[in-house]
């Protein structure tokens, strides 16, 4: 057992347009043990579903995409 | 010959980061006979240089990459 999957959202701030959302998606999909991954462009909400996750880990993946987790 | 080199200038609506001006730099360098492109975010301004190079051709390559040549 690897452990038991999360589900946890964050507020991402700076994303404009699509391309910001795919970006995004792309950097944190690409975290070892994420499972799925949400991004809403108006609320910059980012839902990642995962096992073993960290919100370092998430945190670090966005800022790599070129944004920035507040919350 | 084929042509004289002419640089143009057009007022692209839409682009709201650098993702969008990559797009829009990518799918207008495709063009047939374009030898340059510039992009500035803030204007929206696209410059254009190259031989033989349409309007048409611009505006359709600016549609591909989701924007929209207004001026």
């Amino acid at each position: 057992m690897t452990g038991d999957t999360t589900t946890r959202t964050y507020t991402v701030t700076g994303m404009t347009c699509g391309h910001c959302v795919a970006a995004v998606r792309q950097e944190v999909s690409a975290l070892a043990g994420v499972t799925a991954v949400d991004v809403d462009l108006e609320s910059g909400r980012v839902t990642v579903e995962g096992v073993g996750v960290s919100d370092l880990a998430v945190q670090g993946a966005v800022d790599e995409a070129g944004y920035e987790v507040t919350g």
